[in-house]
């Protein structure tokens, strides 16, 4: 029992959420509607999930007491982000506290060179790669595959940071050697000539059932996701398909619990390569708040309870997501009236953080039929919030 | 600025709800999507909403100081429920806060005859009334439109409170000496033969933007409401629109701002009669929040910080919600394993009240296109939850 909410029901769990984002913060109202007790780990009073759930502990994901402290009195623990040391993640485990997915699962999504191990192992298509003690490994790669290859550190990472792609043997060097000097593990891999970039997301159960959602088309720029359309455009159903089982593999064989997201590469050929993985809720499913039977937040929650997952049917035809990505606005809300008045089928989430150039600070989802006009409606909101044109 | 959560937006906006039971609580959700700031007033440690909202001021509705102190620093205050005394309404809007729906309409969702008076006054369709001072009213009633009547006390009133059915002149002299010894007003209307019940919402904003969800049929029992279609199956489209017409009317007219209900009897001509107004989210819109495209929380949010509304537009030709009302069960989440796997489609939201028999404590919605299926499965689970049946 809760004692601060005593009116809550005797077995409702309380879902620890290592991390307080937007990630965490989209966790909320599916907790709201289930009647679940969320409880955040935030390491900055500024997080945003802490404005929108009474229940926030203070501290550092690395701070191994803090984690402890936070833990005791939640049913699980998950994740917002991967960014929790492998002894926090043991010591945790060691309490009891069912933590999913799991130190064993969430390895492959914290290490790159152990993803691209076990993966391959697994015979799914990766890219070819290798892990990089010199420049040797680069130049090695390279002469199988040609230049460019791609550099990326083995942890750490993410939206684009932590990714080089180097034209020849003195770039890798470069970005070798600098990554020695900081103690950075890197791999190499080819440089996959991707026509496009889709997302399966799968939702795992620890009793292992498991729902596929639509696959998706993600677009990035500068490494950042900025627009997702739901189902993938002229995806024949085989790809989709083949996306849907490399996520439902990965999910089983690596024992993922909660949301597994399988970024992937398609070359002009149709083919699927395996790009990167995430084992929390991912951007490239926020369409599924509004699009979607069940988020993937709400099947998040499920999956780490062991309760039966829901429902990933689609509303619509075609959903379309955005990112608002900071600009020169200094926040969303002045924007609404032009943005809800030209649009009253638009959904706008705000996440209430702190706007910084580049920074994820809110999405936005039309759903419809017409791809070119729901493409339109939310590059036009996310543009106008972001305050890139004024009309 | 919300010292709390400096890292909110300047400009987004606080909204003060008066009130902090389930509407409250479901308005968090649309709050967190657009990165609204709640605060709730809570008379009660133990209001639901307080488990999901970090902004919680105690106090009364009837406490002046109270309602002033928890206004302080608000945007707009609005409510969940229709039970504040009037000088602390004229209080709260002497502050200038916008108070919203504001006194001069809320005066229609808190006093029946006022409510009566005014709808005739505008040739709306009610039933026969009149306000009640003496047995004689309601004798010269039952005069006009036969036994039995219906007396009602013009305040206070919810859930069939309030509300006696009587049969002759005794049984009326009867409950109108009770009704004046505890100094309760009462009015007194034709029982109307009706049918079925329905329900018809609006959204309307200050500057006068309106919008009307699709008329839904509502079933009550002993004066509780245990399910709603939406939309209410084969009702004609003339009636329906009517239903839409006499809601839209009562709102410009009565200057209404945020969501209205206005509860409708349909007699086997058709007709349509108004019953009760509901000047904020009401039960007969909660499908909205699984089944249509702007909620009714969000659009209540939306109108009262005068933003424009948002769409209406149903995800499915068919959305049933049913009502969780407490019976034996303690709590509703040991049944979840059950109901979310019979169904993976099945939304169920639980209000993290405790169990009292007789209360709402939740409820399930289901889409599709069949009616008696989708009635099947909220029925089912809704019996289930409440632990009236056990398979």
């Amino acid at each position: 029992m809760n004692p601060a909410h005593p009116s809550l029901g005797p077995s409702a769990p309380r879902v620890g959420v290592i991390g307080a984002g937007q990630l965490a913060r989209m966790m909320q109202p599916a907790a709201i509607a289930l009647g679940l007790r969320l409880r955040v780990l935030s390491a900055d009073p500024q997080d945003c999930a802490n404005q929108v759930v009474p229940d926030v502990v203070s501290g550092h994901p690395g701070d191994m007491r803090a984690v402890l402290d936070f833990a005791r009195g939640c049913d699980v623990v998950t994740f917002e982000h991967e960014h929790v040391p492998a002894d926090v993640l043991e010591a945790l485990v060691a309490t009891g506290v069912p933590v999913r997915p799991g130190p064993g699962a969430l390895l492959y999504a914290q290490d790159k060179a152990e993803m691209r191990e076990r993966l391959s192992g697994l015979g799914l298509p990766c890219p070819e790669w290798t892990r990089v003690t010199g420049p040797a490994d680069a130049a090695d790669l390279a002469g199988k595959t040609g230049w460019p290859i791609v550099l990326k550190a083995t942890r750490g990472g993410y939206d684009g940071r932590g990714v080089w792609v180097v034209e020849d043997a003195d770039a890798a060097a470069r970005v070798i050697a600098e990554a020695a000097e900081r103690g950075v593990s890197l791999l190499a891999e080819a440089a996959v000539p991707f026509v496009r970039e889709l997302a399966a997301q799968v939702a795992r159960s620890p009793h292992g059932q498991a729902v596929a959602y639509p696959v998706v088309e993600t677009v990035q720029r500068d490494g950042i996701c900025r627009e997702v359309y739901a189902p993938a455009p002229a995806v024949d159903e085989a790809h989709a398909l083949e996306a849907q089982r490399i996520a439902l593999t990965i999910a089983k064989e690596l024992d993922v619990t909660g949301m597994l997201a399988v970024e992937l590469f398609q070359t002009a050929d149709g083919r699927l390569w395996i790009n990167e993985l995430a084992m929390r809720p991912h951007n490239s499913g926020h369409w599924t708040i509004d699009g979607a039977l069940t988020s993937q937040f709400e099947n998040h929650l499920r999956a780490v309870l062991d309760l039966p997952l829901g429902s990933p049917a689609p509303h619509a035809p075609l959903a379309v997501m955005a990112n608002v990505i900071g600009l020169d606005l200094p926040d969303l809300y002045p924007a609404y009236l032009h943005c809800l008045a030209r649009d009253p089928g638009l959904k706008i989430h705000n996440y209430g953080k702190d706007v910084k150039p580049g920074r994820k600070i809110g999405h936005v989802t039309v759903l419809g039929d017409d791809f070119d006009d729901c493409v339109e409606r939310a590059r036009h909101a996310a543009a106008y919030l972001r305050g890139e044109i004024d009309e």
